[in-house]
């Protein structure tokens, strides 16, 4: 593994680059069929939620559901609804979190976001407005049987909501910034608010491809890994990377004081802790007797990515 | 059926009166089991949530679930849980709509509103934690089979969303801000913005209780009708009654422009639209073969209510 010039990749993180290239095609069409059409009234609405899923994210959560799915045996066709939904949580969380009164971001993957290229009520109704939807593919999704379904709806309940979910998270680093944060609130924060997400989308993978008991709990810990190296990847990307690598404003984190690694830890420190999630990551996936290589390679591609 | 002084009600109406002062503390003792505690982590986001949530409601969706549950045969404990998540739903959208960018109020059932009384990034994270809950708490409800639980999952999340729940009709209604409506633009703004969750509220108290399909039809039907009553009472209350009754600032509608039913179609002509709601209704309920007299007497409630 080697971290090299922008868009360089090692050939251990090379799989889940040509992975999230193969899948990404397949999750945007799934989503295009699931959302509201643009001209679908309220228009308004409709046109603010497009504009925010097709926004050019890299789809990691969906993509994360499918290759643990897929490690497991299951087909793209029980996987790809719920994969989309996720991914509409993780939508809506970003127009809601860039608002005026939480984050108060302008831009976002180098564009507009919702609420400066519509209007604050309408950003706020596009994110209430995904936030159903996600349950409704859910529960209409006829691939999936009513226990599994009622299974994955809970667990992605859980994981977006409070006490143990995203917006708990949200809801600590807004407290954060009101004060210096110790390294235990600063996981806190993290394991809630980036984490749940994350490790959600490798249980629900895990949870449709049938996987038993020990398969999940490991799979649980390698997914809870990869959202601390996510975060972790996250905050360095934000002192050393480009506006043009980020597609935001690099710095805004540490000039708003918010909690981050390097704020907390010191940027060596930080480093040294992204490996250790890393190792913990890659120990985790030896419990499973499938071929890990693809969910090891996901792994890589977080610890070594520039944007 | 008459109309009289404040708090007094005719003799069809007081037996709804009687039921709701029944099962408020029901449904409120429920709600408290599954909202989390007030110093729960996140505590100023639960606080906020419980705020919001024990604001004096009438709890009138969860009573009128539970009120189409019991018709049917259905018990409490059976019913009790859907019914609050509605309520859960009903007090996320009043928190999002009172929001600064959308409707700006301040007070609400004579008490602050969220975002007045904690801070605007507090009641979004309050509203966008509601709604998970209510998934969660339809998800992990024991006492639903799979089958049951996913269906009523997918009722109340359309109810909730767009392109046909009560996020449409938030969405129409800021769009009618900007102009002039017709008849048939408002029926469509109101139908989905407050007639969407009357309507599912009855709605699963039916699929609940196990109602038959043409019983779930006429009972739609009455769901339906009782929204529309709901609305045009809302606006005629809205021009007519005193800041003291409301617990909001009356005439704010009218000044704002906003599209309602007397503005529309002036007051004599919204109250015969008023009395076609409550006959259509009645008719509905004809279908039924248990005894309806309680659900009769909601629509006279509603009919009759001062606040």
């Amino acid at each position: 593994m080697q971290t090299s010039s922008k868009s360089r990749y090692s050939a251990a993180a090379n799989q889940a680059v040509r992975f999230l290239a193969e899948v990404r095609p397949l999750i945007d069409a799934e989503l295009d069929h699931l959302l509201p059409s643009e001209p679908t009234e309220p228009a308004k609405v409709h046109a603010a939620i497009r504009w925010s899923v097709f926004a050019g994210g890299k789809r990691l959560r969906p993509a994360l559901l499918l290759a643990t799915g897929r490690t497991l045996g299951a087909r793209d066709r029980d996987l790809l609804p719920t994969a989309c939904a996720l991914e509409m949580i993780h939508t809506y969380s970003l127009i809601h979190d860039d608002l005026p009164s939480m984050d108060n971001d302008d831009l976002r993957r180098g564009r507009p976001t919702c609420h400066v290229r519509f209007d604050e009520a309408t950003a706020i109704l596009a994110g209430d407005a995904l936030l159903p939807l996600v349950f409704q593919t859910l529960a209409e999704d006829r691939n999936l049987r009513p226990e599994t379904a009622v299974r994955v709806i809970a667990e992605i309940a859980r994981a977006s909501g409070t006490p143990d979910g995203m917006v708990a998270g949200q809801g600590y680093d807004l407290a954060a910034e009101s004060g210096a944060v110790t390294g235990a609130e600063l996981e806190r924060i993290h394991q809630q608010k980036t984490g749940a997400l994350m490790g959600v989308a490798v249980r629900c993978g895990a949870i449709l491809a049938g996987a038993t008991d020990p398969q999940l709990s490991a799979l649980s810990h390698y997914g809870s890994q990869l959202g601390l190296l996510f975060q972790i990847t996250d905050d360095l990307l934000d002192i050393t990377a480009t506006a043009e690598e980020l597609g935001k404003t690099p710095g805004k984190d540490a000039r708003s004081s918010k909690a981050t690694y390097p704020a907390v830890y010191g940027v060596e420190a930080t480093r040294e802790y992204l490996m250790s999630a890393y190792q913990g990551a890659c120990i985790a996936l030896e419990a499973i007797s499938q071929p890990t290589q693809l969910l090891h390679s996901i792994a890589d591609f977080i610890v070594e990515r520039q944007a």
